[in-house]
């Protein structure tokens, strides 16, 4: 079994888990910003999860393909997500979007607020669900991982994964909480409390471990 | 000859500039934000432009349609353009955006950065083109009527009355440039370089004399 | 026994916890931001410490006097203190600051550094220490009382309130931990998760039974 | 003659204009931010304006002293001038701030006021005045060399730059009005409207053609 992996616009990477795909196959498209864009990349999570699906035998049942921008928005996804979703008639998208919404707050005064995050990720949501598309959500994982809520934007970061997970509630969509994964995985692996350097390199876009976790969760939330 | 006004749901009214219309008579949709919200209501810069319309004998020939809503940036308009301004099938829509844009950079941290700002603004003209509708821009007036440049965000102000101007020129849309009119007006009126109260009531709402101006300049744009 | 209330300046109220003093009672400055000046207000904490102090018996051996200015952050205090602090020879002074210095990064966007906070900080308690004033620290209780680390600035709160613990532990100074303690009693008395309305009135400002835990706190304090 | 310079700590730097200095000689500290932090190195605008004096023949009646730090705001020289300009009991202190006061609103969150610059500027310059030092102001130059006044925080340089200019004319100081000199040399020599490259390198920090274009005013405001 091998990977293709085609570059079709900057940005973008189609990584199909196998060379041939039976009428079966799950076209699944991870909709989202910088991390998805280099969840896409060798070593990224949406790559480790082709493989994971691969070592479950599943290999020519899912296709993967990766439609991540950096620095994007719950906007910016509504605003592309004719191009780079609807036109790939996927069965399943995985949106995981967030971090910029909040850490844009505070870096360049062009984050979110809350309730426009909430509308705009409704009206992606409704869209996709009026073709049959299945949305699986994630909550944003972190930008830091220190375990005490003493990262600058906890709060805010806290407060739109509840959003999410309102949202998921009520649309009936599985979720992806990352935001939990990375906790629980922080309090137990994180003793000394580090900014950075448990699941991400750099308090946000993800180390091969970070890859590795997500992946997990990705492959769980598409054969479960 | 009298004026209907239906509010038809809350921020939204429709102003019609004559009873009957004939089947030649314009649907003209002014799109925005609280400015324009305020410009349906009675004093508003949309009713003072169908009363100039009146005056002219022109006040079968166009019907005036307000779609301000209070907070709204570009993107804001995008989300909701096809409710609120493609589903009336306007003949013409004024787009009058960019206040919020700057202003909540500063006060809420969620601004809109320039190039989303234009890559917005041009996904709307896009959509109101196909449809062979009628677009004319505003640049946004002021947040602060002081006349040497020392209003806080009249730097980002100026830029992003450019990024219009210029989008203006490359999609051949008519400009109503209300920020250089503002300012000629207060070069000539506001002599104490006062931050209110010339054209404003509160820096950034329209007073009488600046609902009238920009009512002028409105009718000016839609009978040339 | 009565309390004397003399309004000295605007923002500034000497309590003196009994109209006679002997040679040893204390004179305590509560130094710090609106929450201390409204603290000097009728039912607020530092008169309700001066309650519990003469419920003690105490009343005749402390002087507590309000020295809170709305909006300050930690430079503030720094600016103001020879007039509004050493000028008053106090015996032992109460530094609650730390609100703003988080609180203003987000709606004006004129916070305080980290580094900057603790520099500002350390620079006041060595000018107090080097009269022998014995300087007491209390971190920042809350913007908003939601339990769950959802409140948008709780990161950062929680981060600047670990600096004045260390700041506190470095130069052997008490420490009112007012976050701990805030947090704690919404543990128990906030099951809804509420905002405010549990020792808040507005998320920030204390309501009576915020002032009556605070004052207790510094009370303990006081005679510890 | 010759140009000795003493590194002393971390971001300091001496200059003596000559090597022996008569009793006539006045001691001038430049105190600031990055920008006079780097006027102090090679090419630097103290060392350039230290030639000039030289070309001049008065190399021997003033001594030149850079007392700038990165990224520092107007409290932050507050808090360092007895240290870092009193210990030096310099005859003139050239006061050169108010560039991160407004950029760091919008790029940390951790600006300054408006009043609050204006009080920590007075508070500094009374220190001074008591010592009968001589105190020269200098209004902030640009951030960004556009000349439209579409450079985002124009609005807010030129309003610092007057609250300035009204200090200087309270406080009988002289005032050099860097903000004024930058930009009528661009009106004359950015043409294209560039945001960098004609006085400054990134748009900030000063080009040689900069440095000597401040040299020259701050030698002519030590002269005349």
């Amino acid at each position: 079994m091998k990977f293709i992996i085609r570059s079709v616009i900057a940005g973008f990477l189609f990584i199909t888990a196998a060379s041939m795909f039976s009428q079966k196959a799950k076209r699944v498209v991870f909709f989202g910003d910088s991390i998805t864009e280099a969840g896409a990349k060798p070593g990224g999570y949406i790559i480790k999860a082709g493989e994971g699906l691969a070592k479950k035998g599943l290999a020519g049942q899912y296709e993967l393909i990766g439609a991540g921008i950096g620095g994007n928005k719950v906007y910016d996804l509504y605003l592309r997500m004719e191009d780079d979703v609807l036109a790939k008639n996927p069965d399943i998208v995985v949106i995981w979007i967030g971090v910029n919404d909040v850490w844009h707050k505070q870096s360049y005064g062009t984050g979110t607020d809350a309730d426009k995050f909430e509308k705009f990720y409704n009206a992606i949501i409704k869209k996709l669900q009026a073709k049959n598309i299945k949305v699986i959500l994630c909550t944003p994982a972190v930008i830091g991982e220190r375990t005490d809520f003493s990262n600058q934007l906890d709060g805010d970061l806290n407060k739109y994964s509840q959003i999410i997970r309102n949202i998921a509630a009520k649309n009936n969509c599985d979720l992806v909480d990352l935001r939990k994964t990375f906790l629980e995985y922080n309090l137990k692996n994180n003793a000394e409390n580090k900014e950075s350097g448990i699941l991400t390199a750099d308090r946000v876009h993800l180390n091969e471990m970070g890859n590795q976790l997500v992946a997990d969760k990705m492959v769980e939330a598409l054969v479960k």
